[in-house]
C-alpha cells in the first residue's frame, strides 16, 4: 500500500510505501530536514509538524510533551500510516526558492526483470540437468540385455534420448539399484552445451524421484559469497544465504590473495577456505529449503578470474603478473565433490566462463542475466566495486575492460568507511544556508560510518552546495564549525560523537574524497577509453546496467553529479543487484543459456587499459567533479552554475 | 634354415627347422618311435640309426658305446644339423603298410597374420592417443589470451584440430608447464570413437616429447594375465610378460570368483588382486621396454565379462544368476589410475566391449583381431577353454554363444592333467601292434602330466588304434599291461614312474576321457546349435579361427577325429594365439578399430544355450567320439573303418 505525503512549505508531494519513515520520504522528495544521528530519535533535531493524517511512533525522550501535543513528531522514528501533510519547521528549512534546484527526488536504478515464466513461455525452461522416470521391462531369459543397455535403449525408444553416456562410478551402482527399484528407476541426465554433444546420465535412483530436482547458484565474491537453492520443477528460489568469503583473513583484495597463494601451501589454504564458505552456505540453504543433499543435481558458480582459479585450485600467479594471463576462460563441467563441495557424487558443477584476468565469470554471469547480449540498444554494463568491470555492446558485438577503482566504493580507504550494514550513512542532504546535515542510516540506527552509496551522495551534495570544489577540496570560508581542520586535514563533521555508536565524530575528509575521485575517475575513464577504442562517444550510450550490491542503492543523480556515471536519463539506468548470482540462477534454469554464454565469450573483445595509450589521459581528466571536460556533463554543469549563482 | 629328414623303412620325408629334435620330426612325419620318458634321453628307447647326415647330441648313458659307434642315436636328444636319412629300428617299428593310414603328418593351425605395415598402408595407423608438439607464441601485453585458449587456438589453426576439451586436473597444471617449457609444449590428445565426438587433451608436457608415445595391451584371463608394451611411433611390441591372475587363490573359475565377490569385501579383494597382477606386469614390461611410466598414453584391456566387472569393481552377481545379465557391454574410456592401475594421471584406459555375460570383451577382441568381421567367408570362431565361446558370421551378420566346457581343455578334471608347461605330454603316437607309446613333452623334459592339446591327441590316437571305443571306454582284451584297472578304474599307462618327474605312473583314465568328451561335446554342440538357429549347416562353414593359447598347439586332425572341430580341410583353420591380447594390441595402434568394435557389438546376436531348446539334444549326440551322427564326420568315419578293418 502507498500513501501520499505532502511537505510544506515546499509543497512537494511524494508517494511512499506503507510504514516507510517520514525522514526517508523527505529524502526521496528532496526535502531537507536537519537530522544528525541517522535515526532512532537520538538527536531530536528532525522535529516536523503533522498537519494532516497520522503517523505511528515519532516520539522519543528528545520530544517535549508540549511539542507532542501540538502535533510535532520526530521524522526519523515516524512511520507513515495514512496520507499526510507535513510541515518542516523554520529552523531546519531553507530558502524555498532554492529547494527545487537541488537534485530533487531520489532515483535509484530500476531492477532488471528476470522471470521464470518468460523462460517457460519461450520453451527455454529446460534445466541443464533433468530427471526422467523410467519403467523398464524386467530382465528375462528371453531378454537379458545388460542393465546399462536396457536403460539406454529405454531412453532411446520411449524418451527420444540419444547420444547417452555414463561414467564408471555410475555403472558400478546400476546392477543393484535397478533391482532395488524393481526395474523402475529415475535417470538424471546432464545436457550438453552443443546439441550434437553427449547427454551424460549421471545418476540412476530407484523408483520415481523426478519431482525432486534442485539446483544451487553461487556467487563467489572476493568479500562475500552468496548462495541460492532453486526448485527445478517450479523455477522458484527456495532459500538463500550469504557469508563473508573466509579467504578474507588472507588478504582483502584479489592481489593480496594471489600473493598469499604463491606462498608454500597458500593455494591449498585459499582453496579450502572458499570451499568451507560454500559448504557452510549449502548447509544452510538446503536445511532452509528442506532439500536433501543428493537431490541437488547441479551447482552453478561464478566469480572473478582469481576467485575461479582459487576455487578450482589453479595457480593464479600469472593473473597478477604482466601480461596478466588467466589459466583458462572456460572450464569443463565436473563433479562438484571433485573440488570438495559437499554435494553428492552425481552433482554437476558448472563454472561461468570469463574473458580475461580481470573480466571474469561474475561479469559474464551478470551480462547474461541482464540480457544485453540479446538486445539491439547500445548498453553500458558497469559492475562497480574495488575491481570495476565494464562492458559495452549489444547483440552483435561486445567489448569489455576492467579497472582497479580502489576500495572507496566498498568503504575502504575512507576514514569512517564501512560496508552497507546497520548504522552506515547511506543518504544525506545538506542545508545550503546552515550547512547542517540530514543523515539517513541503514536500518535507521545511530550512525557508525559511511557506506559506498552514502559516500557518493555526500560528495554530490557537498559539491552542489559548494562545500567542496571540483577537486574535492573544502571551502574553508563558510563559517560553519562542521568544516574544520584536524591534524592538518580538512573535514566536514557529519555526526558529532554524542549521536554516534562509536563515540567519535564521524567526518568526511579530503583524503576520503580524493579516494572517491580516483575510484570514480578510474571507472568513468575506463568506459570512455573503451568507447573511444571502438569509435563511439558517451552520448551514444542508450542504456546503463549497474551490477553489484552497490548498484541498487546508489542515487543515480548523485552518481552522475560526481561523474561516476555518464549523463543519461535516470530511466535508462537499471540495476541487476547481484548480477553474478542472477546469472547463476538463470543458468540453472535453462540450458539454452550455456550456448549463449559460449557465444558471448567468443564475441567479447577484451581491452587491457594498461596497454591502451589513451587511458591515462582520460583518467587524469576524470580526476575532477564531475570532470575536467564539463561538456560531457552539460546538465550537471548547468545545475551547479544555477545552485551557486 | 630347414632340413629334409627321410625316415626308413617308411620312406616318408619331412622338412623341419634347423635344431629341431629328431623325435619331433618323426612325430610330424607320423612315424612312430617308442619313446616313454618324454625326452632327455632317460628311457633310452628311442634309438634310431643315422644312415646319412649328422645330428648334434643324441647321446646319453642309455646308449651303449657300441651302438654309438654303429651310428645309433637317441631321437629325443638328437638335434638335426643337416639333411638326414634315419632308420627306425625294427623293435619300435610297425607294419609299414598300416603306417600311412594313421593321421599322417601333424597340422597345427596357421597363424592369422596381422601387421602394422598393413595398417600404415591403409592410412589407419592412427593410435587412439596421439602426441603433437606445439611451438606457441609467448604471451605478450598485446596477446594475453588465457593459457588454455592459446593451446586450443594453436591446435585449431596450425594442426586443424577441433572440438577439443580437457579436464580440470590438466588445466591446473598448464600455467606452470607452459612457462616451464617456454611456450614449447607437447599435447597428448585422445581421439573420440565417433568422428563428431570430442578430442580430449589429456596431457601437456614441456618441450618436445612427441616421439615417446607408448601403449600397453592387456589380456585379463581367468587364469593368466598377459601384457605387451607397444611403441606407437613404430607399432612394434617392445616387451611382453604374463603372470597368473592373482585372483586364482579365490576360485579357479569365474563362477567361484563371483561367489567370492558376493561375500563381504570379496569384490574389493578380487578387484585389488587383478590390479596387483596388472601392475606387476606393467612394472616388468616398462622396465624391459625402457619406457617411463608417464610415457604410456593408453592401456587397452580385454577380459571375459566377469573379469571386466571385477577389474572395474562392478558387482558380478547377476552374471551367474538367471537370466544372466551383465552390468554393461560397453564401458567409457577412463583414467587408468582411477581403478588403481599404476600409470600416470593422463593415461587413458580402454576396455573392450563384450556382448553378454558369457561372451565378453576377450572374445570381441579376438574377433576384431581375426578380421572376420571384414570378410565375406562364413567363419566359425572358437575360443577353446573352460568357458568356450563361439561366434559365427561374416561382414554382414554375426551370432555368438558360450558354453561351459569344463576344465578338461586346460588340464582340469584330468587325473594327470596340467597346463602346457615343461614336462607336459603334448604329443603322442601309439604302436598299433604293441600299443607302446611315443611321448613328446613340452621342452623335452621328463614327463610330468598331460596338457590339453596332448589330451586331444591321446584320445584321437587311442580311438584310431581301437584302444578306446567311441564312448571312450578301454578295450580290455588287447593283452598289453599298459591297459589296466586301478581301484576299479580302467586306464592306459603312458609313462612308468621310473621315467617320470613325479615318481608315479602317468596314466590316462576313463574318467579323464569322459571329461574330455563332455568338453568337446559342449563345444561342438554349441556350434551346431548356433548354426541351426540361423538355418545353416556345419558344411556351410568356410573357415575356422581358433583362439586361446590352446589353439596354436592342438593337432587339427586329432581335434577333428574326436569331434571337437567340424570336419574341414586343415588349411581352412587358422589360429590367433591370444586373440584377446592381439585385439588389444590392434586397438592401441588404430583408432579406426573402435568404430568397428561398436559396429560389431551392435550387429552381434547373442544366443543363450540354456534357453535354446535344441542344445541339449545336440549335446547328448556329441558325447561320442567323434559323434553319434557319423555323417557329420565322413572322412573320420572312413579312416577309422580302414584302420580297424
Amino acid at each position: 500500500m502507498t500513501y501520499s505525503v505532502k511537505f510544506l512549505p515546499h509543497n512537494i508531494s511524494v508517494k511512499v510505501d506503507d510504514k516507510e519513515t517520514l525522514i526517508r520520504a523527505a529524502m526521496e522528495a528532496g526535502v531537507h530536514i536537519n537530522a544528525s544521528c541517522g535515526g532512532g530519535g537520538v538527536c531530536g533535531k528532525c522535529r516536523v509538524l503533522i498537519e494532516q493524517g497520522t503517523v505511528e511512533g515519532g516520539i522519543s525522550e528528545q520530544l517535549s510533551n508540549d511539542d507532542q501535543e501540538k502535533g510535532y513528531r520526530l521524522a526519523c522514528v515516524s512511520n507513515i500510516a495514512s496520507d499526510l501533510v507535513v510541515r518542516i519547521p523554520i529552523e531546519s528549512q531553507i530558502d524555498t526558492s532554492r529547494l527545487n534546484e537541488q537534485t530533487g527526488s531520489r532515483h535509484t536504478a530500476k531492477a532488471t526483470y528476470s522471470d521464470v515464466n518468460e523462460l517457460r513461455q519461450d520453451g527455454l525452461f529446460i534445466p541443464p540437468v533433468e530427471k526422467i522416470y523410467l519403467e523398464l521391462d524386467p530382465a528375462t531369459t528371453g531378454d537379458n540385455q545388460a542393465d546399462v543397455t536396457r536403460i539406454i535403449n529405454h531412453l532411446r525408444i520411449h524418451h527420444n534420448e540419444h547420444r547417452l553416456t555414463m561414467n564408471l562410478d555410475l555403472i558400478r551402482k546400476i546392477p543393484d539399484i535397478i533391482r532395488q527399484g524393481d526395474f523402475k528407476v529415475t535417470a538424471t541426465i546432464v545436457r550438453p552445451v552443443r546439441k550434437d554433444g553427449k547427454n551424460e546420465i549421471v545418476n540412476i535412483e530407484p523408483s520415481d524421484t523426478s519431482t525432486r530436482n534442485f539446483a544451487i547458484a553461487v556467487d563467489i565474491g572476493t568479500t562475500t559469497v552468496f548462495g541460492q537453492a532453486l526448485d527445478l520443477q517450479t523455477g522458484e528460489v527456495l532459500s538463500q544465504h550469504g557469508e563473508f568469503n573466509s579467504q578474507i583473513s588472507y588478504g582483502e583484495d584479489v592481489i593480496s590473495r594471489i600473493i598469499f597463494a604463491e606462498k608454500d601451501g597458500g593455494l591449498e589454504i585459499l582453496h579450502q577456505k572458499v570451499i568451507e564458505t560454500i559448504n557452510k552456505i549449502i548447509e544452510k540453504i538446503l536445511k532452509q529449503g528442506k532439500i536433501g543433499r543428493h537431490e541437488v543435481t547441479t551447482i552453478t558458480l561464478a566469480g572473478n578470474s582469481t576467485m575461479a582459479q582459487l576455487l578450482l585450485k589453479i595457480n593464479p600467479s600469472y593473473i597478477r603478473r604482466d601480461p596478466y594471463v588467466p589459466a583458462s576462460i572456460m572450464y569443463p563441467p565436473f563433479r562438484a565433490n571433485e573440488i570438495g563441495i559437499a554435494l553428492a557424487d552425481h552433482t554437476i558443477a558448472l563454472i561461468y566462463p570469463g574473458v580475461s584476468s580481470y573480466v571474469g565469470g561474475d561479469v559474464i554471469a551478470g551480462i547474461m542475466a541482464s540480457g544485453m547480449y540479446r538486445e539491439s540498444e547500445l548498453t553500458l554494463y558497469m559492475d562497480i566495486g574495488t575491481n570495476a568491470e565494464i562492458a559495452i555492446g549489444h547483440k552483435d558485438w561486445m567489448v569489455c575492460t576492467a579497472a582497479s577503482a580502489g576500495p572507496a566504493f566498498e568503504g575502504g580507504g575512507v576514514k569512517f568507511g564501512m560496508r552497507a550494514t546497520k548504522g552506515a550513512i547511506e543518504d544525506f542532504s545538506i542545508n545550503p544556508e546552515t550547512y547542517e546535515p540530514m543523515i539517513i542510516t541503514v536500518e535507521n540506527k545511530k550512525a557508525k560510518g559511511i557506506c559506498g552509496s552514502g559516500l557518493i551522495t555526500l560528495a554530490a551534495k557537498l559539491l552542489e552546495i559548494g562545500v567542496i570544489d571540483s577537486r574535492g577540496k573544502f571551502n574553508q570560508t563558510l563559517g560553519t564549525p562542521r568544516i574544520r581542520q584536524t591534524d592538518g586535514i580538512w573535514e566536514y563533521v557529519l555526526v558529532y560523537k554524542e549521536d554516534t555508536q562509536i563515540e567519535r565524530d564521524i567526518t568526511i575528509t579530503e583524503p576520503d574524497l580524493d579516494n572517491l575521485i580516483r575510484a570514480k575517475g578510474a571507472m568513468y575513464s575506463a568506459a570512455l577509453t573503451l568507447l573511444e577504442e571502438i569509435g563511439l562517444k558517451i552520448k551514444d550510450i542508450e542504456r546503463i546496467i549497474l551490477a553489484g550490491g552497490f548498484g541498487s542503492y546508489v542515487d543515480l543523480q548523485s552518481a552522475i553529479t560526481i561523474g561516476l556515471l555518464p549523463e543519461i536519463e535516470p530511466e535508462k539506468v537499471t540495476y541487476l543487484g547481484n548480477g553474478s548470482l542472477l546469472g547463476c540462477k538463470i543458468n540453472s534454469l535453462t540450458n539454452a543459456l550455456r550456448q549463449d554464454v559460449a557465444k558471448v565469450v567468443n564475441m567479447m573483445t577484451n581491452f587491457e587499459l594498461a596497454s591502451t595509450a589513451s587511458y591515462m589521459d582520460h583518467y587524469m581528466g576524470a580526476l575532477f567533479l564531475p570532470h575536467t571536460e564539463l561538456n560531457y556533463f552539460p546538465k550537471v554543469k548547468a545545475r551547479l552554475e544555477k545552485l551557486r549563482k
